[in-house]
């Protein structure tokens, strides 16, 4: 069975993004801080056709995060742009240029209806309007056995753990605090619903917090 | 120079205690989930008069956290009892019997005067009604060059971490969602005043992430 499989980096106060998200400040105020344990990785760097970068403690999460994996899932904020309506006549097509770093099927989540977005690597993004079931099935059926992977943010994190549909979680916690933001936790309740912390690792800026039901 | 350290145990959606927290209930609903990975060691169990218990990767973290401590501060919340002014015909006397597990001098941050209360073992409990700058001198004075403990709740630690007097802060993240209560950093802004993350330390259902500044 393919498992569903949230990787995210949070702060030690509990947020996945800062404040005041915009097409400018993707990550909102300060989200940025989140992620400069990966910045620094030769993984993430190549990922993301960057040359140089180091081997340390995090390579091996970032490797497993990719490992296995034949469709991802996103939020609406996640692959972003303007809310509302997709607009026709200059259609955002995500942040990632003509070749994003997926190379497999993607779903977002999202109110508004929109056709099929292909670009090049293997790169396909669908719009999915009938919320996080759908989206999860027909992730499932694009990964033909493989897992997927729920990239987030917050709110479809949030959906998913509520609905108790996550098989696998690692957060990766920066020690810092964004004092405002988007809280990945927040309104998903008391109840991990069978996730246990299986693992913790640490690299420079970062504990990695790894739990599997 | 004697150094404030704050020593606290968070779940992973960042609360220090749950709702609804009452004599009965001191450290709220779900609460006690937090504090799990410490009743089962040997060390807690010594400081608390009972016997028998484990010892694994926590234990030195507790160990650590007794060593080089002349005295404590906590927020009124946890030395408990009924809100309001203190009860002069009943008094509360806090949760530890008559030798708490302190055997130092105690500061207690409150609003109500009240006389010293002394108790058995070196336990001495101070009544601080005119703020977090003169409890800290207090307990300085007292601590006669050892260091200080801050013991709790949210809103004490929350007053040091704001007014950055917090030299070093152990958290142990247990692996558990409370979903609601009292959260540690709530108010305390973007600012770690320097604290850095120095120790991952991982035992059964606990997590410790050390920061010193």
């Amino acid at each position: 069975m393919s498992r569903l499989r949230l990787r995210i980096s949070m702060s030690l106060d509990g947020f996945v993004a800062g404040p005041n998200q915009s097409v400018e400040n993707p990550l909102g105020i300060g989200g940025m801080r989140l992620h400069e344990w990966a910045f620094s990785l030769a993984e993430w760097r190549g990922m993301h056709g960057l040359e140089g970068g180091e081997v340390n403690a995090s390579t091996q999460v970032v490797k497993e995060s990719l490992e296995n994996v034949g469709a991802t899932i996103m939020g609406r904020n996640m692959f972003g742009g303007h809310p509302g309506p997709w607009s026709s006549s200059k259609p955002w097509n995500g942040w990632w240029g003509d070749n994003p770093p997926y190379h497999h099927p993607v779903f977002v989540l999202t109110h508004f209806a929109r056709e099929p977005l292909v670009l090049e690597g293997g790169n396909t993004f669908t719009f999915v309007t009938d919320g996080i079931h759908s989206a999860l099935e027909q992730a499932r059926r694009a990964a033909n056995g493989k897992d997927i992977s729920l990239a987030g943010g917050a709110k479809a994190a949030q959906e998913y753990l509520v609905a108790g549909l996550v098989d696998e979680m690692e957060i990766s916690m920066s020690p810092v605090l964004l004092g405002s933001g988007e809280r990945l936790f927040d309104g998903v309740g008391d109840d991990l619903h069978g996730l246990e912390l299986v693992r913790t690792l640490t690299g420079p800026g970062v504990t990695h917090l790894k739990f599997v039901r």
